[in-house]
């Protein structure tokens, strides 16, 4: 079950994982290592310490609720997207915040609807701050990135552009001094890169006014994700169920430790390299 | 007949192939290696390992099927392409499945026909998916890879394009570090690279044209493959032919070893550096 | 508390600080690390050592006091800037002046109308040289730059520009040979390049235009606070506040050591590379 | 007499030469090295091993054989070419079949019009299959590479171009890790570089088209060289020019050695770093 | 004084410097180190060894006088520009002449009417070379490299162009393999390009005409400072003076050693990779 | 003497030449090293060894003798042209023939009219090929890549086009690995380096007019030294000189050893890099 809710994990990734869920589980005295720590092992391998010490000002943690409800709210709404799995505005990392989904299948496979679909997935955290705090912030900076970069693997790798066609454009080159891949070249015409940013930039629009669309319909919902979320910290997926159902949820206020979440295949794919904080909208993204 | 259905196979490699299909014999209590022993241990040496454990939801399954019988009927029906060797959804390696023709005669003379009737064949693939599940996915990044490569050789290297004539654009440049050629010198304008475009282009597209003529004029048979594909997982040459030519196959379903099959030379070409998994038309590229 | 007033430093960057905090101390006797001394180690550790023996002419002094204070005053008038900290124009490192910003809250989220007042704040050094001196100058060579970069990573890297919407443009590449981020690869044609210069173009201008007009509006402020400065050289926020206000400050003329600031988080961010001097306006920056 | 024959060969070269004319004399049991052995012996150095094991299919054979009468036909009635030595369809390293002429002088000095001579010569394998075969295979890619950069140092380097006159155009660059020139160096504008697009275009476009002609008009002597070379495998130059007169030659069919052949400085010029195979036409070129 | 001298010079070049004077003065079997000497050594630290043994035709003596005659009077005339230390045809280094200035103040502080003066003053020699000899030579290229790079930081990185407006244009990479900068990154579009171009090329033409209006006003003191320095090969600011007052100079004709000079603060600034000779009009720029 | 005849030769490569003069003597048996012997030793130093040993055909002969003879009729009657020193057509190194200069001056100062006749001087053979063989050979390119460097020179770092005026373009990058300067990084837009080509081109085609000019109205001399070229294969200064006059020389035949030639201060520039064989017309080069 561990396996599974780690995709792209070698033996070695899930053997840390294990060590580390077992040091966690022996720090707070248990006797036997328990889901629940194979699962907060799981985030600080995937995402990196919680950072809990960090001091963060209301307008920040606000922005923070509101950005990952978007995420939230977005996937809950378009067809085909995965169930959330849990959505949280405990730091760990470079993330300020986080929304994971819970892929119903192997990733194997991505079909143009669902590249589009993570989109606009990814598109909701930063709509959410635009319709509600009337901003537009650095912390969405993240999932702009991964969004265009499935945009534009949509139409120069995986031949999903109706105007582009089924061709691939650019050369990936390694230069294996260290073994990185170092550039992609560009082996077409200006006129064809004009096409392609065309298409990529149409790809995003229309798949931000889709999430938008959701949001500006929901505020409501919205809202009262955000205010959950102040509340609690973290919410898991049924959590999120019934605050979209307009029910309450009953809960200890600021639990020092997440309560224990049993669903495993979570999809959470961090841009490694990402410097500046972010809030992130987790979508399953192929490697 | 083993050497002859690995082109550009060296000694050594040749050598792991016999190694492998010992081991393979040895494992299963042979006594003596068999000509399925080899079958397999080419399958394996080209393709990688059998995935038989990996878990595939049964869109994926269907998906994959539809892929590669794509692949199966336009090889069958345009004229001079070589006989199907086999077609199975079995993953192995980073490939979901794959479709494995036999070339009637050695590789070393790709006309203009064959070329494009390769092209034809890599995105049978893709157009089934389209016509039957109405959707691109990811897994035929790989075949318009391929295809796009050969068209580009067919324009840039063989002075194939009646516009841009018999001359050849761009520079090879090896960069001998660990010895990978590193890049294609654009040596021409940028007009140049425009036509280039457009033949490029043009090139694919007719091929895509023709493919899609074929399977939408064979809709039953192209479901009939992929049912039989489902069952099956693996059909041989004759298996295929059988079904084109609307005749039942008897056998034992999803056996745990492929049935033996005896066709040597296969022309298996797989890009080495893909990462993302895909459904293969395995179809004869000069190298 | 000093760990607040140094965002970004590592543990052992608060060592070194530290550690110089009590050599300072030391060296003139002291027995205890004060709060001064810690004060006077983070100038030092962030900009460099003080460079009183530095001549330097009056035209320069000037110069210098008039681009601090113009700095100053766009940071006081500016709706939503973080309060002044200090304004100083004993030269330190290659910096002639600094003015130093006291950030209100952490500096992870930066908001487009902040981006913009950063810039803004930036642009007041050059405006003031501009209006009063009737000259442009290398000294806010640094500003531009710095200012530049804020335009950019909106435009390209945070989506905040209306036009170009939210994608990113432009791949990161790194070519780790002594750890180093070597190339930006442009990834996208000459008419996206054009649209991107245009929208960077307008944002530093339209700052530029916000801060001119709070500079022109408040000259006799602007006068006042040069006039301060070169007299005092050091002024700290209330100092500032005090004249701004039309009020008097009372101190000892050109004191040997500053006044001891209690204040903390400062924000200066500084462009290690810059070899030539310039006149700091000390904005905070996301990394 | 050898080392005229093997003409940019260092002293180091014609020493292995020799070493394996001996080896190669030696291996058949005789006491001396005769011209034969050498004239093997550099054949095998200048093109690699005779493969005779290679299994051609019948249509490859044909296609190589006209091939090959192509260029020997152009050689044959283009003034100003020297004469035809050998043509052969015994494939030898990557080549299935090569065509060799015989300089006639050192090669110090290519003019204008034997440089075009080359283009013609070069282009006559491809037509040929074109007339006859009605098809372009990648056989030709080898000469198409070699006619583009004659035309290309024609135009960029030799100055032999009316429309750009006597100027070199790119500059070469060698960056020197293991002793190889990496890049040439774009120096001019991209008007410029249409400009070169188009010349090197119309000189193979007007020499393609003056061989053409030839092939046109002498399309029976096609024929008959063709089939005397699926016949024999190898004819020297003489035998060519009696097939051009009309008249037959006498010869045991599918001799084991090739026929001693006296002539020795043959002019045979290799791209080392092809590795798609193809179909030689042997055109002196400057280094 | 030496110190202040020598601007951009670390403790070591210092140390060099002060070295090289008592070898200078122990040469000579002076006791002491004095003024004189240290003003010799500077030189040659500055601007490579005399080289008093290189035979230069008379032709090359007038072209370099009058090339030198030119930057003093441009450097005398032109409002703001700072006073002339020395003139002097004596060739040192790859330099066959240079004209010192004494820089008022410290400079770290450049307007943009100082960058335009400084153009202005480096402009001088060729154009005193055009008007009275009728020519252009190859020893302008120093001046003419110098003038381009100052117009090209004022538009690129200082902000000092209207157009262009207070943004830097294009990104310094250093690639550290040995420590050197390799590259300014160009991440604007070619529209920008042209822009900067046209700029870069206006401030030099403006600059150009400023002083070609002066020599065209002063030939007459253009002549007598030329003809003063081939009779006295170097002149000291005084002397300069003098002649342009109209006045004669009395000294003896060409001394072996030069009039001891005691100004000290010296601005020479020589591009160190110049490998043609060239004659210097030696300005101030900002590192 | 020597020294003078050798420009930019450093101690070491003096060393080189007398050592290399000592043996040349010591070899014929002579006891002293003579005048002779260090012309000879500089002529193998600058351009490679001689080699007689090289078998020309008749045609090859007849056009380096035209070569030559268009470079020294062009140097001869282009006024301010360097007095000719030696033409010879036995080949050195690569080159096939050269023509040598006698610089009047040292080489510092390089004007524009100099400039131009080097560019006339080295089209001169180019177009003696032209004008009498009707043709235009390979041997002309190192010319053509000289006169190439020399007005893109002009045009790019010297100053001296009017259209572009007194600016330099594209900077010069040096990536030092082993001491190489790698690329000329272009630093300007496409519109400018349309008519720096132009620019360039206008330069070489102006000054072939100009050689041309001469060698029309002078084609019996033209005849006339080359028929002298071929008979005596070196001509010296004087020998020149009187065929241009229309008198006759006398001398022995095809001499083993050129005659001695006391005449030292000799300008020859050699194309390092070039592996083409050339016929050289020597001009003198800035470096």
């Amino acid at each position: 079950m561990i396996a599974r809710g780690t995709p792209g994990f070698s033996g070695a990734d899930l053997e840390n994982l294990v060590n580390e869920a077992a040091l966690m589980a022996a720090r707070i005295g248990k006797k036997v290592v328990e889901l629940v720590d194979f699962e907060q092992a799981k985030d600080k391998v995937l995402m990196g310490a919680e950072r809990r010490s960090m001091v963060l000002s209301d307008v920040e943690k606000r922005t923070t609720a509101y950005h990952e409800a978007g995420h939230a709210l977005v996937g809950k709404f378009m067809p085909g997207t995965d169930p959330i799995h849990k959505v949280t505005i405990i730091p760990r990392g470079m993330a300020l915040g986080v929304t994971q989904t819970l892929p119903r299948e192997d990733r194997l496979n991505l079909s143009r609807d669902k590249a589009e679909n993570n989109i606009s997935f990814l598109m909701g955290g930063r709509i959410a701050e635009e319709l509600i705090l009337n901003q537009k912030t650095t912390g969405a900076g993240n999932d702009i990135e991964r969004a265009t970069e499935i945009a534009r693997r949509m139409v120069c790798e995986w031949g999903m552009s109706d105007i582009l066609g089924p061709l691939t454009f650019g050369k990936k080159e390694e230069q294996i001094f260290l073994g990185r891949e170092i550039s992609q070249h560009r082996d077409y015409s200006e006129q064809t890169a004009q096409t392609i940013d065309r298409e990529i930039r149409d790809i995003v629009e229309r798949n931000y006014q889709r999430a938008r669309e959701i949001l500006v319909n929901k505020t409501q919902i919205l809202h009262d994700l955000a205010q959950a979320l102040l509340e609690y910290e973290t919410l898991d997926g049924e959590e999120v169920d019934r605050i979209v159902r307009g029910e309450k949820i009953v809960r200890v206020k600021k639990t020092d430790s997440e309560p224990p979440t049993a669903e495993t295949p979570v999809a959470v794919e961090e841009s490694k390299d990402s410097k500046t904080p972010f809030r992130g909208g987790a979508a399953p993204a192929p490697a």
